[in-house]
C-alpha cells in the first residue's frame, strides 16, 4: 500500500500559475485563484456538458508529444460537443502527474492553449494531483445550443440516411501501424504519417454542429468504431440500419492498406478513435447538407439508410452480403 | 511501453448500464445513453462548476472501503461548492480502473447513490476507463447561486473575523494514525476511530451555503490545511489575519493527541484533508451567523481578525507569541 499524502498546495499552486493559469482567459476561471469557476450560458440557451478521460498507455503513447497528448485530450471532448451541434464555450481539466516534468508540462500547455483558442473554448479551471501510476487526462468540456435544441442519438427514422463525415478507419490503422502491426504492406511513407497522424490527433468536427441541429434527427460522434457506434444509435433510436461497404469513405491511405490486405476491412469497420461524425438525415435534406458541409470544410458521405427494425445493423458487401463482423473477430456485438 | 487498446465499447457500456445508469435521475442525464448530458440552470442563476480528482494511494488508501472511496471523491467536491455558496445541481464522473470487480463497483456505486440522494446532487454522465495505474476518481460537480452572488476567496476585508466551520485538524491526524504515526500516545479507541473516520469521509458543509452567501465576505475550503489555505484567500483578498491558536476549534480526540505531543501542534493547524470551510464574516454579523449555522446544525467559531496587510497570517499561541511554522518544519510558507 501506497501511504496517501498531503497535496503539497503550494507547489501544485506554482505549476497551475505558470502553465495553466495564462490559459484562463475566460471571467469566471478567475484566473484559477478561486475553488470553482463561474460559467452560464447565455439567455435562451442549454449548457451541454460531457466529460472524457484518457490514460496514458490506454487512449495514448506515453511517447507521444506532450501538446499532441493535450490536443487529443480536449479534442475527443470537443467531437462529443460537435456531435451535440453544440458551440464549444469552455472546459475544466483534471490532470494526474507521476512526476512533474517542466518540458513535458510547457508542451502540454503550449498545445492545450493553442486548441483552446483555435476551438474557442477557454480553460475555466481544474486541479492537479500526483498519481503513482501513468498519467491521465480528465477534461470536462461545456458547450451551448439553444433551448431544447441538443441533437440527440435518439432520433434517427426509418428512410434516413446514414452519414459519416471525412473518413473512416484510418484512426484504427494507425493504431496499429503504431504496434507494428502493419508490417509486409508496403505501405508508402505519406500513407504511413497520414494514418499514424490520424490516431494521434483527431480532427473533431465542430465546424459542422449548426448544420448538423438544423437538419440532423440523431448524431454521435465515432469514438468506438462505425459499426459499434451505428448499433448503439439504432438501439436508442430503435430502428435499424443498412450499410452498403462500398461507399464507406476510405482515406488514400487506408485503400491501400485494405488493398493489400483486405483483412483489414473489419478493423477498418469496427474500429475506434475516428472522432468522425456519424449522423441520420432525411434524404430530402442532403443538398442543403452537402451546401452547408462544403461551406464548412467537412466532407459528408451517405452510407446507407435507417430501417425499421432494431440492432445490429446490416454492413453489406459489394455482392449485397452483409459482412459477418462477429465472426470477424470483433466482439463489439 | 504499454500498448494503448480499442476501447471496448460495448463491455464499458454494460458496465455504466448496469452500475451508474440507475444513478443518472436527472433528465438531462438522457439516462447516459448519448455523447453528453444537458444541463441548464435555472433563470436568474449562475452555474458554478468544479472539478477535484482522487489517486488511490495519494488522495486516499487503495484499501479503503468501495463506498467510502466514492463518498469521499464527491464530498471534496460538493464541499467547493459549499464554500461558493452553491446548491449543489449535479455531477460528471470519470472513474479510471485497473480491474473489473463487481463487488468493489457495487459498493462504489451504492455510495455514490447514497450521497447523491443526500446531497440531491444527481449523476448527470461522466466516462469510464481502464487504467494500468492505480484507480482514479475525477469528479466534477455542478451548483447554482442566484445570479453574481457566488461567494469568492477575494473579498475578506481588516476588520472581518477568521471563521471556521466544525473542528480543525482531525483528517491530518487520522491520515497520520493510518500511517501508524501516533503510536505511544495512549488515545483510546473512540478517539482513534473519530480521528480515522474524519480522515476517511469528509462531511461537506452544504448546509451553510446559503448563509455564507448572505454574510461571509469571503469564503473557500479547508483542503490544504488551515495555515497554507489562509495564506491563499489573504493573498486574494490584498489583506493579512492574525489567528489565536488556543481559539481554533479542536475536537476531544485532537485535544487528546496534542494533550499527548504538543509537537502536533503544526500538524493540526498546517495538515489538509478537513474540507470544513473558512470565511470571513464582518464582526456586525456573527450573531445572525451564529443563528443559522446554528438553525443548520454547523459549528462555527471565530479564530482571530483579519487585517491590514499581506500573507502569511499570523498565528499567535496563549502568551501572543506568533509561532514559527515554517521552523517546525512545514513547506506552506
Amino acid at each position: 500500500v501506497t501511504a496517501p499524502e498531503h497535496p503539497q498546495g503550494s507547489a501544485e499552486d506554482r505549476l497551475i500559475a505558470r502553465y495553466f493559469a495564462p490559459l484562463a482567459r475566460h471571467p469566471g476561471a478567475l484566473a484559477l485563484s478561486d475553488d470553482a469557476a463561474a460559467f452560464t450560458p447565455p439567455p435562451g440557451h442549454d449548457l451541454i456538458v460531457t466529460k472524457d478521460a484518457v490514460v496514458a498507455g490506454v487512449h495514448f503513447f506515453a511517447s507521444d508529444p506532450a501538446d499532441a497528448v493535450a490536443r487529443k485530450a480536449l479534442r475527443v471532448n470537443l467531437s462529443d460537443l460537435a456531435a451535440k451541434g453544440a458551440q464549444p464555450a469552455g472546459f475544466l481539466l483534471a490532470l494526474g502527474l507521476p512526476e512533474v516534468d517542466p518540458d513535458w508540462l510547457a508542451g502540454f500547455a503550449r498545445g492545450l492553449g493553442e486548441d483552446a483558442e483555435t476551438y474557442r473554448c477557454p480553460l475555466l479551471g481544474g486541479d492537479t494531483v500526483r498519481t503513482t501510476g501513468p498519467l491521465f487526462v480528465s477534461i470536462t468540456a461545456f458547450g451551448t445550443v439553444p433551448h431544447g435544441a441538443m441533437v440527440r442519438r435518439k432520433g434517427a427514422r426509418p428512410g434516413d440516411l446514414v452519414m459519416v463525415t471525412g473518413t473512416i478507419g484510418d484512426a484504427a490503422l494507425g493504431l496499429r501501424l503504431r504496434q507494428d502491426k502493419l508490417a509486409g504492406l508496403g505501405l508508402a511513407e505519406h500513407a504511413r504519417a497520414h494514418l499514424a497522424g490520424r490516431y494521434l490527433l483527431p480532427e473533431p468536427r465542430n465546424a459542422l454542429a449548426d448544420a448538423l441541429r438544423q437538419f440532423a434527427t440523431a448524431a454521435m460522434d465515432l469514438s468506438d468504431g462505425l459499426t459499434g457506434d451505428l448499433a448503439k444509435l439504432c438501439r436508442v433510436s430503435d430502428v435499424s440500419a443498412e450499410v452498403d461497404i462500398p461507399r464507406v469513405p476510405l482515406s488514400a491511405a487506408a485503400k491501400a492498406a485494405v488493398g493489400a490486405d483486405e483483412g483489414l476491412l473489419p478493423t477498418i469497420l469496427a474500429g475506434g478513435d475516428d472522432y468522425e461524425l456519424l449522423f441520420a438525415l432525411p434524404p430530402e435534406r442532403l443538398a442543403e447538407m452537402q451546401r452547408l458541409a462544403g461551406a464548412a470544410g467537412v466532407a459528408i458521405t451517405p452510407i446507407g439508410r435507417f430501417i425499421a427494425g432494431g440492432p445490429p445493423p446490416l454492413f453489406r458487401d459489394s455482392t449485397g452480403r452483409p459482412l459477418d463482423l462477429a465472426r470477424a473477430g470483433f466482439s463489439h456485438f
